[in-house]
């Protein structure tokens, strides 16, 4: 199958397992993804009674940003897109320079559709999906965040996580496109681009290639894996309810990564602030590891207590403090 | 803390967490990580009524292997081990050099052992969980080689998961001793050697430090999950059998990840080999996207059916082939 064929049955698949709106966005930078992005969806919804709009964003980063954008909004009617049109934001923020440009991005995007809602496909390849992972993995900030980004995940929509970036650009080839080139994108002052330059190069030397599409698999099994827990910690949570407090019968019965779920949800939403994996811990302790152990304090000044057979929460009480 | 005193609180913490049989035995290769743990280990325990006993495993792998083992035993000796013995192994088998000699040491440790059971403590520190961490996520297995060794898996016990290479070199630094450097520690030829002289320092420079505490504390996080959902999976798999069938309306009300664990347990009990996830996921289809389709086939020469409710396994049926 040539590129540009699998790039429109990625697209297609996508928009066949997905509640297509009256209008589907495309979100387009002018580089190999977005285009040929593009084109796949202008492509697969040509027979059907769907508007097609690409959200071109100039993120004013470069002198000539506004060129790049009007150009790539031609390129983009060029290839059977209803609706173009430019969006100009401005990047400023915290996070250096890459977060902010994200963020002021997803804003401008969101800011685009009536109430926030639709369906706006972004051009994120596998190899952006491997990148994400190590990005993930060197901050050990666990399961979630090495899951990647969702393939859905509403308003967004990510049809080409399955597809490479060499895939993108041959397809634009086929297409007769030029594609942008992003300057950022070899600029080695960004961690994003040394991984794709320098540390994912050097692992597909070291493991003997295939290292993009088994990091984009190990984040769909974890995503999967964090999905069904965090599914079956809602249910343990409505068991354990008792008003405000928890039962902990409920809470012990269950294994270990389901009853932190639990009461890390519980925590953050009575209202402690900066949760650490230590202080979870020692709330756990009070259902797992129970000798009757004190209460444990928490950011915001609360207390985790146990007391007959449940957890609660409280401020500190002035008047009992010396019993 | 100096690093031979955090060497001996990480024996001490893992000693208090696990039954402790009346004889403790550790694997020494000569290295710094095994003498630093057999040191820990027979001051950890040196007032205690528990035999120490250190197994030096000869792998015949160098010429002078059989001189590195007598010396590993002296030292060991010295460091108030109760029992040292040198186990000589022949390594052959498949799989290249480096699985084949940790098959063969594994296979050895345990035939040490009074009918394979006890406790025998592994030197392998958080650098080497990094390393079997980064291939696990090269292969693409999942989260289940993601979340690297256990700490305990018994009879093994690996006591310094938290302690890192260099710690274990100090150690030995304190008590004096000259820990033997394996040749093949260097050699670029084996992917592991790669990992940790090629990819760790680059990813620790890319992604600005931490890399390895953060594959250990990441592993540790997956193997929670893991164990919760196996555990989870289990429950929902008593739930749902019915003699030699499985209960389609108890998977269907379950998340994708448990279903898929029960199918995959109960596929495999029942004779399956070489599941791919494409069969796990055919069968998961009867359950989860059951539209009348016909049976799917597995290797085997077995087919999974539902009828009337039940999911069942069974051989060709020739005689009623043609209804």
């Amino acid at each position: 199958m040539s590129a540009l064929a699998t790039v429109r049955t990625a697209v297609r698949d996508f928009l066949a397992a997905v509640a297509v709106p009256g209008e589907v966005c495309v979100a387009v930078s002018g580089g190999a993804d977005s285009l040929a992005l593009a084109e796949a969806t202008a492509y697969v919804l040509r027979h059907r009674d769907v508007r097609t709009r690409a959200l071109v964003v100039d993120h004013g980063l470069q002198a000539d940003s506004a060129v790049v954008a009007a150009e790539a909004a031609t390129v983009v009617k060029s290839l059977g897109i209803d609706v173009v049109e430019v969006h100009a934001v401005h990047v400023v923020g915290k996070g250096g320079p890459e977060a902010a440009a994200r963020a002021a991005r997803y804003h401008a995007l969101r800011e685009a559709l009536p109430n926030g809602e639709g369906l706006v496909l972004l051009g994120h390849t596998q190899d952006d999906q491997a990148e994400t992972v190590l990005l993930g993995l060197g901050r050990g900030s666990g399961p979630r965040s090495l899951a990647g980004m969702r393939p859905h995940d509403p308003p967004w929509g990510r049809p080409l996580l399955g597809i490479t970036r060499a895939q993108t650009v041959a397809a634009c080839t086929e297409l007769g496109l030029e594609p942008w080139q992003d300057p950022h994108n070899a600029d080695p002052r960004f961690t994003r681009v040394r991984l794709r330059t320098e540390a994912l190069p050097l692992l597909e030397d070291v493991l003997s290639g295939g290292v993009a599409p088994a990091l984009a698999r190990t984040a769909a099994q974890l995503r999967e894996d964090t999905e069904a827990l965090d599914t079956l910690a809602m249910r343990v949570h409505e068991r354990a309810a008792r008003e405000d407090d928890l039962d902990v019968g409920v809470l012990a019965a269950e294994p270990a990564a389901l009853r932190r779920r639990v009461l890390r949800r519980w925590l953050l939403d009575s209202g402690v602030r900066e949760l650490t994996d230590a202080h979870l811990r020692s709330v756990d302790a009070l259902v797992a590891r129970w000798r009757g152990q004190g209460g444990v304090w928490l950011p915001g000044n609360l207390e985790a207590r146990r007391r007959r057979g449940r957890l609660s929460l409280a401020g500190p009480e002035p008047t009992t403090r010396g019993e």
